[in-house]
């Protein structure tokens, strides 16, 4: 049996710890660098973070938007970017929230999951406006090793009239989408061994309450934003996830540790002092 | 003030009628061609498409999940077949379904509606998963006459569940959609004339039932998918939309017409039968 992407995510945080680092290449995260906008900025900002993350972090996490704002040369940046990180063994997630209905699926799980794609990476965000069910083609891609990480509650206050709608059945929108990603995890966990993590796993931002569904029964991986810049703190995410298991929940940082730079070593202490913040806490 | 999409859309539908030819270049959909998967395929199929559409239907609409499977050089074919079009005076509608929290949207704004962008479009596809108001960096570039479409009812059944959702005060989750959307066209008719149509739009499956919300009264224009190859004939879009006015739905036609290419006789015929037969219902 492959071993799933949340089995991987923990083998590597009880050496690691839980930081993922964000790199989001805005216009004024490449200005407070004293960059130019352009794709240089962009690709000496991409690599100056992954530089800083390995080792340390478990994972990156381009922000896709701020590669694709030039187009088809933000690209060949971002091909760059996850070819090196791969080279060095850290974990790549693309913050890409892509989904559609079926066979578009099919586009965007071979673009970023497929291993003959020069954007292929370790894990995927997803958005399930189109309803977890209809990101099958993404689903089948985990069975092979890949990760999944779909929203269920975002960081952003704008979310929660939508993620909190409720179904005829009561449930809400976003402890429908956590349940629908534990029942596929339990089903490939009928194989794996009851606490076997799976490669389907969900986005929840640390700003949120507690949804109504217990975390601690997902069978998969949290990615966590909302810590750093976006205001919570790493002990809000340890009570978050308090039940959940260990090597389970990886938090994402970006501006707080971007802000450290541009200078190397100033980087690379704030990547250190995260992650020891929140390896107390999970 | 600036003529919005929706006005632009329908000048130019009382002309060419309300046809949008989708381009998806999927796997199977090269291989129908007799195309290798590749991005020379991807170039033949996408140029062929726009070449049956121009003078004859209202706009292309590119799914850009099948050119993001090759990484950048994908891309930049999606660059090309914008430019071709762009040059050629056919609208082109992004089908790209983003979205994400406030100011990552930034960077996909700029990537798809700043006109200093090699991916820029007339509109472009967005997922409100996020909350509509979380969208606000894409309504600002609707401002200078950029179109958006926002998923409300896709044309999928595994959307049902979510889409359908409902909040505390009892609205639903595509109805939620079609009303802030609705009152964010209203504000700018304030300006632009009771009658006048606005820049933000929705998608609205064919293959659905009608919402609660009257259609009527979204006061932007809709993209309906769902018609040919996913079921939904023009009669149904005819139904649906009945009260609308005259302009303001634009129908995507994908797979039934790339099957009778690639001959471009074949296709040019394909593309005239379903803008006529669209347009006597519309």
């Amino acid at each position: 049996m492959v071993e799933s992407f949340g089995q991987r995510l923990q083998e590597r945080s009880a050496d690691l710890g839980p930081l993922c680092v964000g790199i989001d290449p805005s216009v004024t995260a490449l200005q407070a660098w004293g960059r130019v906008d352009h794709v240089e900025g962009l690709e000496f900002f991409s690599l100056a973070l992954l530089e800083a993350s390995i080792g340390t972090a478990v994972a990156i996490k381009p922000q896709v938007a701020y590669f694709e704002r030039f187009g088809a040369a933000g690209y060949v940046v971002l091909e760059r970017l996850i070819r090196d990180a791969r080279a060095a063994d850290i974990l790549v997630i693309a913050d890409a929230k892509r989904g559609d209905i079926g066979s578009t699926n099919d586009g965007y799980a071979a673009a970023w999951l497929s291993e003959t794609s020069p954007l292929c990476v370790d894990a995927l965000t997803l958005s399930p406006y189109t309803g977890v069910a209809a990101l099958e083609s993404f689903f089948t891609y985990a069975q092979s090793g890949k990760g999944l990480f779909v929203l269920a509650a975002t960081s952003n206050d704008e979310g929660r009239g939508l993620q909190r709608s409720r179904s005829d059945d009561g449930e809400s929108v976003e402890d429908m989408v956590l349940r629908e990603i534990a029942q596929r995890n339990a089903t490939w966990r009928q194989g794996a061994g009851a606490d076997a993590l799976g490669g389907l796993g969900v986005v929840l931002g640390a700003t949120r309450q507690r949804p109504e569904f217990d975390l601690a029964r997902l069978g998969g991986p949290y990615l966590v934003p909302g810590v750093g810049a976006q205001g919570a703190t790493p002990d809000q995410v340890g009570r978050l996830f308090e039940r959940c298991a260990p090597g389970s929940v990886v938090v994402n940082v970006s501006r707080a540790i971007a802000s450290a730079g541009p200078e190397r070593a100033g980087l690379r202490d704030a990547v250190r002092r995260w992650r020891d913040d929140l390896a107390s806490v999970l």
